[in-house]
């Protein structure tokens, strides 16, 4: 089968690296972009994507939080019948890789192409499908789009967030992709997405895929300390409520608890203060006020749960040992997310059948995937990451990885929307 | 001798509420204020006070950083005398009080009326003045106009000096602030500079006035730290250079070093983070840098040598262990300033005769006093503070024992300018 399939890597590499001149990022260490849930850099990759998925003649849809999915109806197809889904994001966290998001995107379009231009007979119609906001940059705390699209939150309660100047609704008519489609998940009968690592298991063992098993969970917790804001001259050390030491002390305390439980559980714990910002923020005075954000995961529940409560009882041993006072909010709280046996089974077998060796790893990161996980089958791929950097300029796959890992995911596209099997009514009922 | 002189206390009250209007902060803790050097809200601070020396007859000088002088000629004086000096700044920090800078600038304005209104007949002029940028939170560190009056650093060198955005130049400019006139306080024949007390002394030993001894020397130091930035889902804990991590532990060895320090030597140790920015300061990324500022300060030079050894060597340890690049530069330094005993006893003698106890204090804040007192004879005067907050709205002094302080400046300066003391012409001669 997967003979008849033209993936065409220059077209592939193409499409990622025009992509990544729309807010390319200057660095020493590699190509970097920086293009936010809906701002000018996101907005010209939308177009770019939009421009290209029409070449392929699609029909584009874009929803209300600015979802976009191009549908090909096979003439070989019923047109009613479940469509099979493939995609990722564009946007991308402030000076990040280029692959991240942009990969998957093209690659499931690449896959859609080579389709086309193959022997192949689809039976069920495929989309490719730009999620808005995966990263938790702007707006919300991550996989907004695919949020909206499984119908976890809703239009109205995503439109009115806002980064603090405009709301998102504001935010995509700007670039106008603030639509009035309907791209609804539970709709399809399968979901796929090509995602480069961000480790370097794979790179590691020689391996150009990997096969997720399972995605961790993850928390996320918005901590506020108030101390005093005083003079740094003349406040006396014993006489201070120093809300950046106490700040400290809790961003050293998460990390001693992630290295701990990640020594001697699943080793899949990981604890991160990655933002944190202070009050007023000048040389002079004593901090008086700390904001931070905290990020939690494991492929266990209970280990999340459990650096959860260390994290709170030690927040609330600072507040009492530093007279301060403080505030802990959970945001964000996903659990870890088994991927559809059906799906994977399928992808191994185009892989096998292509000799493409693959292997089964689990993710560290949250992808739109696991919420499309919760209402229909899915399945997410990782190809190899030269270095396992990620979020960062100096994130790299093999280009040559990259068409073999699109190659599989076009084979398998093509299975899946060339079979009848029916998903489980019941999302419950999938392994 | 201190009869004659009718300090209006309402007036002095007038001068400083009018200016606490510009970039007037809400905050339920009291009135603050946001002028930062040469911004909108300080620009306005400077026109009101042009308006009122204007009022008073006082000759304007405005120098090429902005400092502004009133100048004052008595009928009697002789206008070739060295002048007596007076004043204090205009700029804040942000959200910080109304008293810090606006109480010695409109109470040496007050003296002046004062003095005009009485029977007194002065033999030297008597200038008011304003120091630009007193609050190192643009620009420069702290101190700038006094550096450039005292000629310890030059025009050109500070104009080019940028916040990020604009140069003080045009910052200056912008304001109306980029004179061509001279002030040059190695040509005044004293100064005196009233100001709010920073901590709680004077109000415990229920003493309105405080003469200060010595003011403490401060160190302030930039510290980068490069780790690096990378997915905080992906990244196991053994993998991370977690910049933000390795800042923690540096804010906690600074705190823990002042305290120490504090317990054991001259009790007047302290040492602060007060800054700190993380890059690129998100949630799903590990922090790849970390940039933050140290203020160290104590009235004993060992003491913070001590602590910027202790410092840089705990900065080196945390770079060794967690495999970083760090550097630590020392942008400011200012050693310990002993006060003008000429000055002192005459302020003294003012406060004697009128009635008003006062006490021995030192300053943990840097003021403009100390370098102006590195050029000629200068005292320093603290008002109490009703709660000892500094830098913060919270910031209150008793409107009575601002007049009380006003009129024994007002004496002070009076004394100053009706006597031919020759200040020693060698300014390391004093005391």
């Amino acid at each position: 089968m997967s003979a008849d399939l033209p993936v065409d890597g220059d077209r592939l590499r193409q499409d990622i690296e025009r992509t990544a001149e729309f807010g390319a990022v200057e660095s020493d260490d590699g190509r970097g972009r920086t293009a936010l849930p809906a701002d000018e850099a996101n907005g010209q990759a939308r177009d770019y994507l939009v421009d290209q998925l029409e070449a392929a003649g699609l029909d584009i849809r874009i929803d209300a939080v600015g979802n976009i999915a191009g549908r090909w109806t096979p003439p070989s197809a019923d047109s009613d019948a479940a469509a099979v889904a493939a995609g990722s994001h564009l946007d991308s966290v402030p000076r990040g890789g280029i692959f991240d998001g942009p990969l998957g995107v093209f690659a499931a379009l690449e896959g859609v192409r080579a389709i086309q231009e193959s022997t192949l007979e689809p039976t069920r119609p495929i989309e490719v499908v730009c999620f808005t906001g995966e990263e938790g940059t702007r707006f919300a705390d991550g996989v907004l789009g695919s949020t909206v699209a499984t119908g976890k939150r809703s239009v109205g309660e995503m439109l009115t967030m806002t980064d603090g100047t405009v709301t998102l609704e504001t935010a995509l008519q700007n670039v106008g992709y603030h639509g009035t489609d309907r791209i609804d998940a539970s709709e399809w009968d399968t979901w796929l997405e090509l995602h480069i690592e961000q480790t370097t298991r794979l790179r590691d063992a020689g391996i150009p895929l990997g096969i997720v098993t399972d995605i961790t969970g993850t928390a996320r917790c918005h901590v506020t300390i108030e101390g005093e804001p005083d003079h740094s001259g003349t406040t006396s050390m014993s006489e201070r409520r120093d809300a950046l030491a106490a700040a400290s002390e809790l961003v050293l305390a998460v990390e001693s608890c992630a290295s701990d439980m990640a020594a001697e559980g699943t080793g899949t714990a990981v604890g991160t203060v990655g933002h944190l910002s202070v009050d007023p923020n000048t040389v002079n005075v004593v901090p008086g006020g700390v904001s931070l954000r905290i990020d939690l995961r494991s492929t266990d529940r209970p280990e999340i749960k459990t650096q959860l409560d260390t994290v709170r009882d030690s927040l609330a041993d600072i507040e009492a040992q530093r007279d301060l006072s403080t505030t802990f909010d959970c945001t964000y709280d996903i659990p870890p997310t088994p991927l559809s046996e059906r799906c994977r089974r399928t992808v191994a077998d185009a892989a096998h059948d292509q000799g493409v060796e693959t292997t089964s790893v689990y993710s560290g990161a949250g992808h739109d995937t696991m919420q499309v996980a919760d209402v229909t089958d899915a399945a997410l791929l990782f190809v190899a990451s030269q270095n396992g950097h990620s979020h960062s300029p100096k994130e790299r796959a093999d280009w040559d990885d990259c068409t073999t890992a699109t190659r599989v995911l076009a084979d398998s596209l093509a299975r899946l929307a060339s079979t009848n099997d029916q998903r489980p009514l019941n999302p419950q009922d999938k392994c």
